[in-house]
Order: structure tokens, then sequence, then C-alpha cells
């Protein structure tokens, strides 16, 4: 099914009544997330290049107009002015792996006012699920304090798509690797894995399946001890373990029971056999919490394989991401609906280089001497002007970029509890902009009229 | 990419050493949840079209022999044993729309062992998903007590492909209509939709925004009057709907603020202006605990949109689910973690006609009179049993399926809040089995060995 297709209704029939009327002023048009959940500190842009991927090949062809025509309850005749669109707008964006604070936009898009709005929905959801999975992912990096965490959560994910993001934006934030086959070649990252219980179960007897799992090349030879009785798992692996001399990486997977208490016995049982550089692989619902406590309690984990509560962001599986309308036709504008109160017009970021403050201001102001703009020009006129580079090379930027971001984090928003994210001040202009528009919205008299004083 | 390669990277290992050591003795995997989040009384079966579409379609071809190795780091020779895998197996499955207790079977797979090992991963992914997100969505239908509850949850989705699944969840449990137009065509869903705040605001004013949007020629013919100031967006709705009389259904929606208070403040005015008929929609961020206090309030709501937190399964986006290996070439198997026993072998439910008690049971044993077995044949040695029908009538007839069920679903189930999952029975034969494995697993001497007497 055509990805123009995947849109909200309404998308649809604004754009149409757009396109009908003739209405093809440029319109600005900001994502960004207004407040971060409960136990976040920061977010990481994550989404783009699906974002961009979707804005490249967005073409509203014949198939389309009568698929259209068929959801709306219309003749093809009545769709026929959206016939031909494609995207021919600018986009400025927040690059893939930058830390990002509650009110800033993650992307701008400025294009005719039909192609903007069609465009919402799709562009809404890639940018706003990638970045939550992204943002919550590197909080079990931050947790794990430079012991390698791993990817295993594709098989609870909502969907496959979610799971090939999860073990991106994974990546992005820093994981060593990911049990995702598809995920792993897709993105050019380390794929990983052990062995299941059911490989234990159909075995005569635990040393019989180690050994089988032994002879099978895989390197490092990772043995899962806990499918009847730990401690008794632990002997029958350190055993066949030592029978492995080839110089294959060797470590053993606790997934269940008391992990801390474990990792100490599987410690202790693997270093008694002489097994000193052999790994502990711990998993079984871990998340920075969990990875947190068992670094807290000097659990000798040396991997942690992180699954299905940080790849669904369980905590805070969406954003309070919005796309909202901030000019149009060279007016800023702004809704006033309780609470919801969004400053007008094209805005950019300005960061202190170095890091420790951020300024939202607009588009067009200087940015001051020592700081940079987060916000980067990634498309004109419809076209990429950011290189496009293979799915691999964009993460590995991606995870560039958010390592020297992490670097400069203030500890307050990396704390694994009640974290705090630092706020962005506005600039003058910018609150001036917005006061000039509130005035304009509020004052006394016939109907509202939606517009600033055009600047 | 090739869906063989959405997979779990120890499950090509596992397989791959099962084929080497020519261990293809049939396998069963039991597919269930073993308990359910906190404000779940009952699940809904959903995913299993996904799931069966994918044993259907998956062969493992030389390309993704090639790239299996690429993700092992391994010689394509040594891949060459899953080279032409093909799914053989037999699948029996709760139909997607009925409902499904704690520890149920959603779906069990016997298959020669690679095969049943290699597509763990992606069936336990789709199906858990769909269920997770059927099982949400069915409450808010349950607390809107007969209005129409509609689903607006693409744009915050984790991904096109949850989009797609949330929708197809939403239409299963009843909900009336989606704003997703790729959903609604694939799964021949009424699309729905309104207009954004954004429409508002490029007019400049209300009026002439609500008259473009009426002379679109929508039907209904739905205002979002909340942009500015909610009370005077309601009185300029109000009178340009009156103008709207050529039929076509009319309203308003309501997106902020205190919704309880502003829909009977629309009533009042829509009532006012004669239009009685005029629906009032509210949404945002919407899910089952709200719908159910507006309903409790007297909020005169004629539709209920919801979106985000139900869409994502927000309190609970992932199930507790299993793909646990009951059976192997004849042997039950189970494992013995902690907190984690299984009971062994191919099992069933049996369902009071008419409901009130289901029974878990061996596969084997007689069904009851009275009693219906809720796991059906749904794939013989890799061809589908039941007919697949088309998307839209798979749908269809789950949404019947369902409706039939929630008419018998016990009160305690369906609570929106602390609601009580009715636990099945366990039979005797299965109790019996049961204990017969673990004394098996348990016994004293040498290492466990795995397996049971055989039956």
């Amino acid at each position: 099914m055509s990805d123009a297709l995947v849109t909200d209704l309404y998308e649809v029939t604004m754009a149409l009544t757009y396109r009908r009327l003739g209405m093809a002023g440029p319109a600005t048009f900001s994502l960004f997330v207004r407040d971060l959940p409960p136990d976040r500190g920061f977010l990481v842009a994550a989404g783009l290049e699906s974002a961009l991927d979707f804005l490249t090949g967005l073409h509203v062809d014949d198939e389309d107009v009568a698929d259209l025509a068929d959801a709306l309850k219309r003749s093809p005749a009545d769709l026929e002015p959206l016939h031909g669109l494609r995207f021919t707008g600018d986009v400025w964006a927040v690059s893939e792996g930058r830390v990002v604070l509650p009110g800033e936009p993650l992307l701008e898009v400025t294009a005719p006012l039909p192609e903007a709005q069609l465009v919402e929905t799709y562009v809404l959801n890639q940018v706003s699920h990638q970045t939550a999975l992204a943002s919550k992912a590197a909080r079990s990096v931050i947790a794990a304090i430079g012991r390698p965490v791993v990817d295993f959560g594709l098989r609870r994910c909502q969907g496959v798509q979610a799971g090939m993001h999860a073990a991106r934006a994974a990546a992005i934030v820093g994981f060593a690797s990911t049990s995702n086959v598809a995920a792993a070649l897709r993105y050019g990252l380390p794929a990983t894995g052990t062995m299941a219980h059911s490989f234990v179960e159909v075995f005569p007897d635990e040393a019989r399946a180690f050994r089988a799992f032994a002879a099978g090349g895989t390197d490092p030879v990772t043995l899962l001890v806990d499918t009847y009785d730990t401690g008794h798992g632990l002997e029958v692996a350190a055993e066949v373990l030592r029978e492995v001399t080839d110089g294959r990486g060797r470590g053993i997977r606790l997934d269940s029971g008391d992990l801390a208490a474990l990792a100490t016995d599987a410690r202790r049982t693997l270093d008694a056999a002489g097994l000193t550089s052999a790994r502990v692989v711990v998993s079984g619902g871990l998340d920075e919490f969990a990875v947190a406590d068992l670094v807290a309690a000097g659990a000798p984990v040396d991997v942690f394989a992180v699954g299905t509560r940080v790849a669904t962001s369980a905590d805070a599986p969406y954003l309070d991401a919005a796309y909202k309308l901030v000019e149009y036709d060279g007016r800023p504008v702004m809704k006033l609906s309780t609470g919801k109160v969004t400053a007008p017009g094209a805005k950019q970021v300005h960061r202190r280089e170095g890091g420790g403050e951020d300024v939202l201001a607009t588009r067009t102001e200087p940015v001051p001497p020592g700081y940079e703009a987060l916000l980067q020009p990634v498309m004109r006129a419809g076209r990429r002007t950011n290189v496009a580079g293979t799915p691999a090379s964009a993460v590995a930027e991606a995870r560039e970029r958010f390592a020297r971001d992490l670097a400069v984090l203030p500890e307050d928003a990396r704390r694994t509890r009640t974290p705090v994210a630092p706020r962005p001040r506005t600039s003058a202009r910018l609150a001036e902009l917005t006061t000039e528009v509130v005035r304009a919205l509020r004052q006394p008299g016939p109907p509202a009229d939606g517009s600033a004083p055009s600047s």
C-alpha cells in the first residue's frame, strides 16, 4: 500500500480543500515535544532518516487518487486536486543522535500548505516513536556506566518496524549489539545471541546441550544456565567452557531469579574453574532501573541484555509530540487552547558550545558567538541537502553525535531516578513575537482573526 | 529485507545446530500470556493472520543464506543446512477476536524442531503486540457503553505497522471507524476525520474556516471549536452548521479543556440553535478511564475519539507472552526456573458454551459435552487449513467473534477499574502430566535429564 495513504483522513480532507481554494502559501509546521515523560531528563533525536525517505518518495499517483476517493466515499474526480502531489518543501531538523530538550523543535517543515499538512501523520509517527525509543534506550547505557548493553527486544516490540527502529535507536545511543538479524544487517551492527531454554530442554541433559552448542562454532560461546537448577547449570557450564580452548569468547547467561546474587555465584564458579575471562551476561525483564540496581549492588555483570521494557519504552511508550502550524503565508500563528500555547514562527535552537545552555529563538535571528545552531537545513525544494549516506553510516554518525552530547549532559538530566530536564531559555525576539501574536489573537471585538500583524 | 531475517540471532544459531545434528523431531511450542497487566481482565486474540502469512511465506533462499552468514560472521557454507528451509508444520490457534484468559495458549506450533524454533521471534512479535492492542482497545468500547468509539492513534503509534495493527485491533473489538486511511482501505473499515487546529488558523477567522470546511463536501461536517475561545467557537460552529441543509451529518469536536463541562455547553448551544441531531465528538488524550469518567459524569458525548494512549496500549505496551517448548519428539518437557513453570505437552482449552468456565487441558483428551474447543487447527503441513479470506473479511469475522464473547464475559473481567481475570481450571489429565514431568526432572542422582516418561 502506498505511503501516501498512511495518513489520517483529515489530512487528506484539509489538503484537498486547500488545493481547491488555491491556498498554497508557504506554511511552517514545527514538530516538538512539549513535556517529557516523568523519568526522562532529555530526548535523543531519531527518526529523521525515515521521515526524509517518506518525503522524498511521496507521490499521489492515479491509484492513490482512486484509493483516497474510496476512503472518502467521493468520486475520483473530487480527489483530482491532489493528483500528482509531491513534497516540494524545505525541512530544517536536528540531526539524529543529538540531545534535545522539551519544547525544542526536532524538525520544521516549510512547504505549500497542502503538502505541509498532508505529511503530518507519517512524519509525526516516525520522528516521535523513534525519538521515544532512543530516549529510553540511552538511559540503559548511562546506567551501565561503560559496561556493554545489548538489545534483545524484537520479539515483544509493537510490530516489525518497531523492532527495527528499536534496534536502530539502541545502536545510536551506544548499545554494543542487537539480537535482531535484519536490523544488524541493515544498520551495520554486530548481531548477538546465546541460546534459549528450549535448546537445553531438547537434549537429554545440560552437558550434552552445552557441548552441542559449543560445537556449533559460535563466538562467543555463551551458555544459558538457569533452565533447571542454576547452581548445577553453572557447574556444568564451567566444565564445558573449559573444553573450549580454541580462543573463542566464553560466557554464561542468567535469565531469571535474583540476578545480583546469581551473578556473584556465577563469577565465583567461573573463576574457580580458571575461567576468569568468561563473561556473565544477564537478561530477563531488565531496564535502566534494574541495570542501575545491579550496578549499585556491585553485581559482577559483564553484559546487560535489555529487551521488552526498553524496546517498547514501556514506562512511556509515546511522546507528547505535536506538529504545530507556526506560520502561514508570512503570518506567525498560534492557538490558544487551554494549556497548549505554542510560540509562533519558524525557530532555531542556539546551543552553547560545550553545553550548559540552549536558547529557543526565531529562525532568522543571528546565532550568538560561542553557540551553534541545532537545526540544520536537510531538504530544500523537496530534495535532500545533506548526503543520504547508507543506513549504516547514518547510524554510525548519529552514534558519534550522541556520544559527544552525552559527554556534556548535566548530571541532573542523566540520572536514572528523578531526572530533571533542563529547559531552553527563550530569546528576547521570540518572547516579543509571542506577546505580539497573543495580543492580536486576544484583541476585543469581532471574532479573533488568527493572525498577528504581518512582520 | 526478507522476513526470514526478522528474527533473533539465537533462533538461527539453534536451528542451524539442530539441522546439522539431524534433530528434526516434531517440537511443539505454546504461545501464551502467563499473567495479565494490572488493568486487564481478559485478552482478545489478534495477530494470527499476520503470523500465518509469515509462516506461509517463509523460505530461506540463497540471498538469506548469504545475509545470515554475514550476520553470524560465518561462511555461507556453514549456513547451508538452513538453505531452502520452509515452514512445514501444523498450527493450532485461537481465532482472532476470541476472548482468552491468562495461561491459555493463543497458538501452538508443531513442526520439525529447526522450523519451530526459527519462527519464534516473528510469530511472538506479531501475536503478542496485536493481542496487546486489541485487549486494550476492547476496554474503551466497554467503557463507552454503546456509544461509538473511533481510532485516532496512527500518528503516535510505534511505527507504521503498529498503526495499521492498532486500527485493525480496534475494528475487531468494535470501534466504529478509524482515521487511518491505509487501514480503512486494507481492512474495509469506515474512515473518519474532522479538521485540525491548523485548518482554523490558516483562515482569517473561524467562520471562514468552518464555511470553507463545510463547502468541502465531507459527510459528516464536524467542526473543531477549541482553537481560540471554545464558547465563541461553538457559537460560530452552530451558525455555520445551520447553513448545512443538504442532509449531511453535522457535529462539533472538542479536543482540550474540561471535556465534560464543554460537552454540556456544546449540547446546549447546538440544541438552542435547533441542531438537536448534531453530534458532539470528544478527543484529546482519551483512554478507557477517561471515557468511563465522561460516561459516569453524564457528559452528552456522542462519539469518543481515542488515540495515542489506546493505540500504544500506553499503560501496558507489551504482554508477558512466551513461546515455550512443551513437547519434543513425543516427550512432554518443561523448565523449572524460578516462577516460570509451564505445564508440559500440547494443549487445548475447553470452554463451556455460553461462558462461565474454561478448562486448560491436554490436546488429546476429549472435549466434554457442552464445551467447545477454543484452539482450532489452522495450518497442516505448512498449509492453511482455514480459508484465508480477505483482510476485510478476516476483520469482520473476528469482530463478530468478539461481540459474541463479550456478551458472556463476567462483569468482574469487564470492569474498567480493578478488573479481575477469570483463571482457567486445569484438567485432571493435565495436572497429572505436570506432576509426572516435574517428578522426572527433580529426581535425585545424575543431572536432570529434561524428559518425562514417554506416554
